[in-house]
């Protein structure tokens, strides 16, 4: 609906844990503002188990098919933690002991521990990887070529995505506005319509909502053009204003 | 990793609201919950854009590879809401006009409103969909063969899913316990990692966390026999118990 969509991205949420329902997921949303604020594209996102075959096949596609892809998840010390090697196998690359990787983790002030065999795990990357800082807990995430490899934890994940967001290729940013409208979607889905089709250059979204008992819902608009929208925005409110009149 | 992977299913979680991170999902956590509890296998997730070639094309690959695909999002009233218009195609049916699902919009006691057109989309499904109750807010979803369309709010997403979930097809249900352990994952993964390889029948999970500055991780032990869960459990607390004292 906008023409706003030539770099693409997508997103691969690793983990179990989301998937059984024990853990809700926050770093979509993160992500999500975040690179729609960079306007980028995210095409689609895929939660995934802990699973080599899948994780493989998933990237191998997705990094064909998008100009970046995101991963959260599975790069800690235990033996579910496997987003590491699965990343290796998709790009047909040794895991070796990535120097630099181990440094950062010596390098933690807080640090009580043996650099032991798991911890080891935390350092070995892709053959080629370059490392993505973390600055709250040390054990680095990696890139390699257009895939980003971060860490699970929100925090974590975050922090890891601050150090390079500046870097990635974007297209103009992507602008919203929104407005709520007391009515219910079933009265207002023609002439919202009507004004969708009429500005093919922003993307209309309606979100019903219910608060203390009123139906509504709030009409988003996205697109590049910031005049645009707030003309879209404008005409909204007046057409709502006169069915409610 | 477990012998409990003979019912599969999917989620396609469906809208743009999700992508750009403007609304936080929820519907997988308790999805995911309820399938876990079932003993079916949630295999992935996907959430999509309102862009109908993308969602056909991943509806008619999830159906194909999965036992149950599950929807949410896109079966309101406004310009934005394909699903059923997608699903329509996946299946290569016509929508018509469902004389039942008009007969359920009619009947909210609450409607103060006309079956105008755009409500009458709310009742224009693929021919030969079932319905499916909304108790909630009366507009049903519906199912087709193995997918089964859920709106996106979580309260009526909830509601719909709890009129069928007694009809699906299930395996022995999944049970989980867990246990948390105050010391680092990186301290924890070589010991866990030899009951995980002794153990093969049941999941072990390894989620870190820091609670008032100490670090620790939840030990979740997944399958369907209790009793090994338990001999599980007890065997990770006896290990760990070692490491500390």
């Amino acid at each position: 609906m906008n023409n706003n969509k030539k770099i693409t991205a997508s997103i691969l949420i690793i983990g179990n844990e989301i998937l059984s329902g024990k853990t809700q997921d926050t770093n979509l949303k993160y992500l999500g503002l975040e690179l729609a604020t960079l306007g980028i594209n995210l095409v689609e996102v895929r939660v995934l188990p802990d699973e080599e075959d899948i994780i493989i096949s998933t990237l191998n596609f997705c990094r064909s098919k998008y100009n970046y892809v995101f991963t959260t998840g599975g790069i800690g010390p235990t033996h579910d933690d496997i987003t590491a090697k699965c990343v290796a196998k998709a790009f047909n690359r040794n895991l070796l002991v990535n120097e630099e990787a181990v440094k950062r983790l010596m390098s933690n002030p807080n640090k009580n521990y043996e650099l032991n065999e798991a911890r080891m795990k935390m350092a070995t990357l892709p053959s080629g990887a370059n490392l993505i800082d973390n600055p709250v807990s040390y054990a680095p995430g990696f890139n390699l070529d257009n895939v980003y490899v971060l860490a699970g934890i929100p925090s974590v994940a975050k922090a890891m995505f601050e150090t390079f967001k500046h870097k990635l290729e974007t297209n103009d940013p992507i602008e919203s506005d929104s407005i709520d409208i007391y009515l219910r979607e079933g009265d207002i889905a023609e002439p919202l319509s009507i004004i969708a089709k009429k500005y093919s250059y922003v993307d209309i979204g309606s979100y019903p909502f219910s608060k203390d008992g009123k139906y509504g819902a709030t009409i988003v608009v996205r697109g590049t053009d910031k005049e645009l929208i707030k003309k879209v925005i404008d005409e909204v409110f007046n057409i709502m204003d006169k069915i409610t009149s």
